[in-house]
């Protein structure tokens, strides 16, 4: 692991892929310095893309949130983990309405994979037999109590695919406080049933899959030894980039404070190839 | 395995050991056949206990619950795993208050063990300094949603005794219906943390040992040999009554059905050395 | 669900995907039918691939294996998790040697990708220094009471990336008897010092995905709704083809009987598509 | 957390619980100021119990052990996790013979226990019907590759009770190497089967129960709050010792540096009352 300022990456690797909460903006805004730095990036025509672990709304709106701030990121160039889980959606066979727990921003995704969406804040027992599969998409846009017992009461009595279109557990919502997300909730109800969920986002390599497949149709065949993934968490980020065969960066901009930083790859063996405060210039 | 009737097993074993809900009552009331075999252990002075992996109300509203439905359960007979919590925080040093989730009927337990109790729902940021310690009794008694965020908030900057006072991660509201319990709300949290907690309840061995050692107070020594555990469910009946080195009925009263018993046995290896329909005399 | 003839799926999807094990062979050699159904494959120019977790050798090796029997399957058409492992120590910088447990046939993955390897079996503690990365690839080739303990001791001090080539974690060795695989020792590997190893193979999207890639260089684009993934077992083939996106098959020539496939789907949840018996046209 | 003296906790506990390994002895022998600590208990008569996670002789064997290295530790005063198997054994009904992996020095707990005994390496194909419960003893005495494949093939076609007599997975041989310990090839079968077995030893609070009626015998009724456990691991002499409602102090004399205590009782929320550096005078 090796001490590095961002830019001097960029003599090594020509491709970027980016998490964007805790790299690119947090709980505030965008991080400080990462204006500058997608400038220099645009105007050097690096290829890059966002990788997002996000099923609470679509790319589109995700890249609005960024032109609000002065970031021009664009649309295409985002990749959910909401958009693996349309994908699953479009190509499986499903006999039935999709039941979502989320808002009903999140829900676009069911409707774009030309699905039947219906939330679980208005199933009805009566239901029942309609329902041909179960996606978990966000925390919000239901009742905890209630609801997560009527989707563990439904999937006691039915077989059917349950996906979880964003695995992580908790996210940032100041400073020092964090809020479940819906990858906990999903869990709990996984540990109810004893049962495995198909997940996705990063670790997962399906994004990562799909954002190489997305740039080579943009720049042509190169090497993955070419491209660098920059995030903040070592089990989504660090380990998922890994996997796929990636050189990996890690930003101290986001959840992981150095020593933290050093704790953490001692003890769960994920090693990031660099380490940096921000992606700042 | 055998088959048999309760009543035989009493040539056999001198001492029972038995589960609430699923073998005395159930969603229903009293199950069926269950007073006139009550009756015939009082008359007969067959020593007995009840184990139940209960917190949200001390054993003198549960006793006169069953006094209600006609069942002579004597208050002292009754041993609930809230009972085990109470025992840790008498005699462990906590420094501070106990924080609780659950109703007040389940706090009674913390101010018995003489400590200060303050809810979830009262808790604010101002309290932090104050915590000593926090239980999980009851799954009623708070908003899920802002409340298990508050504890997930509270337990990542404090290093503090948790205690989950009945790890029972279901539980039947209806012939067909559940609703999640305790156990799972304090494991969402863990996973959440990457911690475990300290559980009390079945299938750990320490209310079989209560129990035991409170009979032999009562009828003098006797071995464990003669003492049969009486449940409806395999991983926490009979699995900890198997652990206290005790043989075990499983009941099918409850929530283990003939069919799902035998693919469970097979599945976890858990094993009682006899099944039975009910106690039924 | 449907029970079905495999020959009439060809009706409804365009190419297939195949586990080896238990879908083409057994311990016993091809399994039956399978001759026939290949050939025919064969001669109406369905295309497909073979999807085998194995690290223990090269495809030329099981092409050979394969037409030995008289089954004529291309080492092009062969893809092995080995492979994964393989593309992986290609892309991502290794500092040093990459340790192995396996059999010499098995470090030809990490000759192929031009890193040098070293057998645990040769391992000294004087070669602390030089090792820059651990494949778990064979449950053979090694003293598994020695050479694992030099794992752990070696892991506990040094902080690479470790993959494991093969995540099944017994193999059957005759109709009755199953053999300790790759995954359990890597399990017990991570178990010990609490850290997630990088695994490869089924249900891992990653192999699928070569495939379908692999599939597009050959005959084009085509949707993933029109390829189905056949195999033998769960958890695995159909857990695997399942989060892909793809439809799936459950053939009963393997790993599962039917009893067990019903009992299964209902503890697990990961439901295939279709049943039947075995590929026999 | 106070650091201190050992010396001045016997101003407020009046009875103490040690572990042996990393308390009172290491690989190198009896740990520097352990004699004169021990020798000031007898002289005072200090009540006390030494606990240990230890199935592989009884403790007859590990009194000489302390003897031969001049340390006088009556056999009667010793508690090990092998006693809590052979309590087990005693009172369960069991079947047929206890098939053991181990020494034939640890197999003396199965038939004090009056049971047959049979070890894995003995163990053939016709012994099968036989079988009526297995035993893990300890790490030597078989061997892994094909003894562990012995056991898993029988499990996976018989349902008997399987114990552990010791649960720790690690065991330290020098200074900075560790050697896989019985817990660890246990929880290998276990995940391969897909079953929990019974375990006993620290954390579990069977030997603290033990030690705890036996101290009454000896002295007569006195309060837990007067009772310390001494250890040098959190997450069985500490864990095990707090769940009992015990207070606590974490020596460094054995696994536990002080950096690392500091970061795993935060990581884990496993917290010990006292902290020093051993139980020197």
């Amino acid at each position: 692991m090796k001490n590095v300022k961002f830019s001097h990456l960029l003599e090594k690797y020509e491709v970027i892929l980016f998490d964007s909460y805790g790299v690119l903006r947090n709980y505030n805004g965008i991080i400080e310095g990462v204006h500058e730095t997608v400038q220099k990036i645009l105007e050097r025509n690096i290829p890059y893309r966002v990788l997002t672990n996000d099923a609470s709304s679509g790319p589109n709106l995700l890249s609005q949130k960024f032109k609000t701030r002065g970031l021009n990121i664009k649309e295409e160039y985002i990749i959910t983990s909401g958009m693996m889980a349309k994908s699953f959606l479009s190509s499986k066979s499903i006999n039935g309405k999709v039941l979502y727990l989320g808002t009903s921003n999140s829900s676009e995704y069911i409707i774009e994979a030309k699905k039947q969406a219906i939330s679980i804040s208005e199933y009805q027992e009566y239901n029942f037999d309609e329902i041909g599969c179960v996606v978990f998409l966000d925390d919000e846009g239901f009742n905890w109590s209630t609801d997560i017992n009527k989707v563990v009461n439904l999937l006691r009595k039915k077989t059917i695919p349950v996906i979880v279109a964003n695995s992580d557990r908790i996210y940032p919502v100041s400073k020092n406080e964090v809020s479940i997300a819906t990858g906990a909730i999903a869990q709990l109800v996984e540990s109810i049933l004893i049962r495995q969920f198909i997940h996705f986002g990063k670790p997962d390599i399906q994004m990562f899959s799909y954002a190489y497949d997305d740039l080579i149709n943009e720049i042509g065949e190169f090497d993955k030894s070419s491209m660098l993934m920059v995030g903040d968490t070592l089990h989504t980020d660090i380990l998922g980039g890994t996997k796929f065969g990636l050189d990996t960066l890690l930003v101290l901009s986001g959840n992981t404070s150095l020593a933290n930083a050093e704790s953490l790859i001692k003890s769960t063996g994920i090693a990031p190839d660099y380490i940096c405060d921000s992606i700042k210039w």
